[in-house]
């Protein structure tokens, strides 16, 4: 073995990537100590979460989240600023949803719940109906119309605790969210109530997106918090004709015109090649959006005043891009994909931060075998920072658009206990980001965008 | 190489090592999933930190504790339930400190402050003076007398944010907060002020131990705010003449007679030999004291739980120990390690949880090269879980006294971002702990204690 060793030595066979692992190892070592050493991104998401609460695409909420973004890249060094229209969906909430049921002699026990987004409203004075428990979908049509007719469905799935990462639960169930209504719809139901996709046993009611397809009539469909559901279900055991009543005001408006906000450092080398960091600038009506995704948007605007502070300059052209209407239509998503923001521009490499800025684990992959592999084989610059899962996979819901442009797309993978405990509910707050995670994120995104742009993808 | 899978499957060499691996996995597997099912041990947590926070050795509020887990253990399957008599110290901190100083026309500016563990009292109308500001413990000698004699030392060093792992940024500044008192003292200081060993920027203060030993004279050590220690250093920059008051009426009280609480399940194949798996039970006064470490306490106790669900009878004595007095002076843990609990009790393996009850990332071991080895050979089993760091290290302060035993040692290892903002602060509560999270250790404990159990220290 020593023979061995001394040759390659002598050949000088350990040179060029020794010094080139150093160099990098060194550069990455220092975006972390940066990050970990600043409070900036930190103080710039407890502003977003503060100012801009419920910024919801299409809401003056986001108009101002969209205004604070652009006024945080124009105190930066970015060498243009775009301000990409967008004209997205307009629905709006109209204040607090009610729901309750009779415990007898007069007294309500009143329900946390949130409307789901795209939801019609209750008749003005509200539905009041009996409920039928449905744990399935398949129970939809075993139950059949007969049982379901002129019944409020209450959809009464338990998320699968099983799965260590935990967005395959939360992509098990959220089909009952998004087609719920849908499809009880067709059996004669008259609004849906749909347990939390939550891991969580507490009285946070979580919204997200519902659809309306092709069914005969659009009824509302409203979430329930998880410890609320488990009471309702019981007041269903002990009296199935138990009635619920519900109200929601919720509406859709014409469509308006906003932004995505996209702060660009031109490449020194290949200026029309383009390496996208980005995140989502808006959020549910009914929360901070703090994990969901403003952390995300603040994490990409924090890979740039990383290199900024390390005087690094990129040979890519380098976006920041927050991208608007994630949560209901992905309309900027689709703009930045179809609409070039700059001739020429070639969609090179895109990294999302959507699942949540807590402890980074790794990246996930989605792109040709030797792309993942490159990426794969800078694992162990990684590894001393505790990210240690390079997967193919997918990539995150804004930078999938670029597939199309022959993009190769990475996502920032975070540890995902917590995540769903806050996700489209009232308790996504900054309180629940730790900074050091968060930034831990963003100079993991930094240090790949680096390697990306020193090395290339193959 | 399908030649040569072929000669292998046909020698049958993968059986055996295959179908324990299998084995073992699955059990790991249901370890897991019973565990993530279950909301058992987190409400034992929420009930403990709600009916005996702040329960420091020796104090009311920790009997309260002990005769709580006393009570859970009784109406689990234990063979035995000791309770094991320790003789602690008494010291209380006797309500809120006070500390302020003036900021002009009679205002104040009040100063988030806890006593340091430990801690002599302030004269009863409190201390007035100057303060110093001292950034290693080595200034002090290069200030000396003259600059520090009658004047309150502050001690004002910013924790090391760049190691990833973040218990090394704590036992670099802990020595200010356990010494500090007693090396100003021989300067003629008059009480000391600690910034709290935190990595988050807010208002809680942590105490902690501190310690007199020959100096001339015992001076109060009282810890402040990171927030409150930023703002006295900026009025120090202004007016280095700032004088500050500090009250605390904290009081050393006779020794008194409390217990470590121990379930037995007792050994099929070899009863005489101990696995030890523990916590402790005290914790700060100013604290639920969840992570740090009711939570440890009550994941030792859901290993058992969890033999106990899945029916598993362990070759060897597991005892469960509920240790006392961590925080102040071990004095349950020396009792432990130096007076058998029964005859002819060999300490085989020990497993301490101490380090919150986060995400677990792994295991520390402490023992001689073959077990580490031994340890090191199962990673795989743990790898699907997120645990991915079997590393020779320490252990835990309590368990750390059996190693003169011959004990083989381990330490379950989560993930460190937000230890320090909880630690020994009125932070650190059953909010602050994920479900999820809590489980996993707990399961990745019984995994391990499970492997040690079946297959042995080598």
């Amino acid at each position: 073995m020593r023979n061995i060793l001394v040759i390659i030595f002598v050949l000088g066979l350990f040179q060029p990537v020794f010094s080139q692992d150093n160099k990098d190892s060194l550069f990455v070592r220092n975006l972390f100590d940066e990050a970990l050493d600043s409070y900036i991104a930190y103080n710039q998401l407890i502003q977003l979460c503060t100012i801009a609460p419920g910024r919801l695409a299409g809401t003056d909420e986001c108009a101002v989240a969209q205004d604070f973004m652009y006024k945080e890249m124009k105190a930066m060094s970015f060498d243009t600023i775009y301000k990409q229209p967008v004209w997205v969906r307009k629905w709006l909430q109209n204040g607090e949803e009610t729901a309750y049921f009779d415990i007898g002699d007069g007294e309500k026990q009143y329900l946390a719940v949130d409307a789901l987004g795209g939801s019609v409203a209750t008749p003005e004075d509200g539905i009041e109906a009996e409920i039928i428990v449905v744990k399935t979908m398949d129970e939809l049509q075993t139950l059949g119309r007969e049982k379901i007719e002129g019944k409020i469905v209450f959809f009464d799935f338990d998320m699968n605790q099983h799965n260590i990462y935990t967005f395959p639960s939360y992509g098990e169930n959220a089909g009952m969210r998004v087609y719920g209504a849908e499809e009880a719809s067709k059996y004669g139901a008259v609004a849906v109530l749909v347990r939390s996709l939550t891991l969580a046993q507490d009285t946070f009611p979580h919204t997200g997106i519902m659809r309306y397809k092709t069914g005969p009539k659009k009824i509302p469909g409203i979430g329930i918090s998880a410890i609320h559901s488990d009471m309702l279900a019981e007041a269903y055991a002990e009296n199935p004709h138990v009635k619920v009543f519900l109200h929601c005001a919720c509406k859709e408006y014409p469509e308006v015109k906003q932004y995505n906000i996209i702060g660009e450092i031109k490449g020194s080398k290949y200026p029309n090649r383009i390496i996208t960091i980005g995140g989502h600038i808006d959020a549910w009506y009914n929360t901070q959006g703090a994990h969901d995704d403003g952390g995300g948007c603040i994490q990409s605007l924090e890979v740039a005043r990383l290199f900024f502070a390390l005087k690094y300059k990129p040979e890519n052209t380098i976006r920041i891009v927050m991208f608007l209407d994630e949560e209901m239509a992905q309309r900027g998503a689709r703009a930045y994909a179809d609409n070039p923001v700059r001739e020429g521009e070639q969609h090179y490499f895109a990294l999302e931060s959507d699942r949540g800025v807590t402890y980074p684990t790794g990246f996930s992959f989605d792109g040709p075998d030797a792309f993942v592999k490159k990426m794969q084989s800078w694992t162990s610059l990684f590894e001393p920072y505790g990210l240690h899962r390079f997967e193919k996979s997918g990539s995150g819901v804004d930078i999938s658009f670029l597939k199309v442009k022959g993009c190769a797309l990475a996502a920032l993978v975070t540890e995902s206990q917590r995540y769903f405990d806050y996700h489209h509910s009232a308790n996504d707050t900054w309180q629940q980001v730790n900074r050091r995670e968060m930034q831990m994120g963003a100079a993991a995104m930094a240090a790949l965008v680096y390697l990306v742009d020193k090395n290339g993808l193959y």
